[in-house]
């Protein structure tokens, strides 16, 4: 008997295909899933992910060792000592800290999954280490991509199809999920040069309004990090 | 200005792209919005799409004179004169009548569109003419994939890509929107022989476990239909 494997392409869809027992991935390519993958890789400790900027706010008045980051419409938020770019974390002193986050997409995706299933992140920087993981435990999987304000995005998307090429090269998952043949087709054409078949995406555009170009190259790099979050309690965690 | 063009993938997702101005076209490729058009091509002069089976049946009362069409789950209703099946009406004595139709998804997302907008009914079917009528008006455009019960589902968004292609060639939509973008390159793979595409898919297996290949087989011929259905008042009418 196969594993199900499903891809969940928006939030709104989530209900449909949570099953309560699936570990579920997910994935928010631009940027937070990408960013939560190199803050780890960069030493931060702990990353717990929360839906409203209040509620990060919150945090600082129980520990003030903690970093907080925040972004909403793909900018920082003020008073924040973060937003949401990969590279910010790259060389700075975040050794053993944990980290309070809140995104528009990605943390929220975090926040409806973790209700009833276990919950781990996804991105092309962790690839194949999140694949390996997920191969090495028998259970159901569901791809969950955060979208963008509910709506279907593109790298996300992909990011489905790349992880569903995998998973299903090992002959354990079935793949009669129409989501995820779609994404593993997208993927077949667009990994050739994932920054090119993005150049319309309506992401990629917002993001490169502000001017962060350089972040979008960053988040497509694939294979860059051997680090698998999972989520634990209410804090995501390294365990691998 | 370029016209407006986006993809809603599913009729969970529809409030997140509805605009109150947009033309909406309706796609549910297997099998409501082909068996429509072959309908109207075979001579139909009225289709009234309801949502439920009971709705349908009360139309019988008020005129016993009007066909009834109804399909749940792949499967025709007892007790109505046609299931979901488009040749069925083939060589039908239905010329003049009123056909009053529900079926799982199609006449759903109908119900759900037609409250803000102005709908029509696409298929591989009428493919090119569907296109040519939207061209001929200077409105933004929805192509609204009525999916397998709120899921994404791989033919209706092929289709959607097939109609994007068309619409985008006449260089009066733009295509920001992420979910036409994804359908368009679908599409392009999946052209030369969808009926492999579509192989695995859930609704391919679903409806070739009710033994109705040839149905598939003949929902998927492009351009076999000049009729654009579109909605006036209740009912579904030919006005090209």
């Amino acid at each position: 008997m196969k594993r199900n494997l499903q891809v969940c392409l928006t939030p709104k869809l989530f209900n449909l295909y949570a099953d309560k027992k699936s570990i579920v991935v997910i994935v928010d390519v631009l940027r937070a899933s990408s960013t939560m993958c190199i803050a780890f890789e960069n030493g931060v400790e702990r990353i717990i992910p929360v839906s409203k900027v209040e509620e990060a706010l919150e945090y600082r008045n129980w520990d003030e060792d903690l970093i907080l980051a925040a972004e909403r419409n793909g900018k920082s938020v003020n008073g924040f000592d973060f937003g949401n770019s990969p590279q910010s974390y790259v060389n700075k002193d975040v050794k053993g800290r944990t980290l309070v986050m809140t995104t528009t997409n990605g943390t929220r995706a975090i926040n409806i999954a973790k209700k009833d299933h276990q919950v781990v992140v996804g991105s092309f920087l962790n690839l194949q280490s999140i694949a390996d993981w997920l191969i090495s435990r028998d259970q159901d999987v569901i791809i969950f991509c955060a979208g963008w304000k509910d709506k279907f995005n593109l790298e996300d998307t992909l990011f489905a199809g790349a992880l569903t090429e995998l998973l299903v090269q090992s002959k354990l998952y079935d793949n009669s999920c129409d989501a995820a043949q779609a994404a593993e087709s997208l993927w077949d054409i667009a990994q050739g040069d994932l920054f090119a078949f993005l150049e319309n995406s309506s992401h990629r555009k917002r993001l490169s309004n502000l001017n962060i170009d350089s972040d979008i190259h960053f988040c497509l790099q694939i294979n860059q990090s051997n680090k698998v979050p999972v989520l634990r309690g209410k804090a995501l965690i390294i365990e691998n």
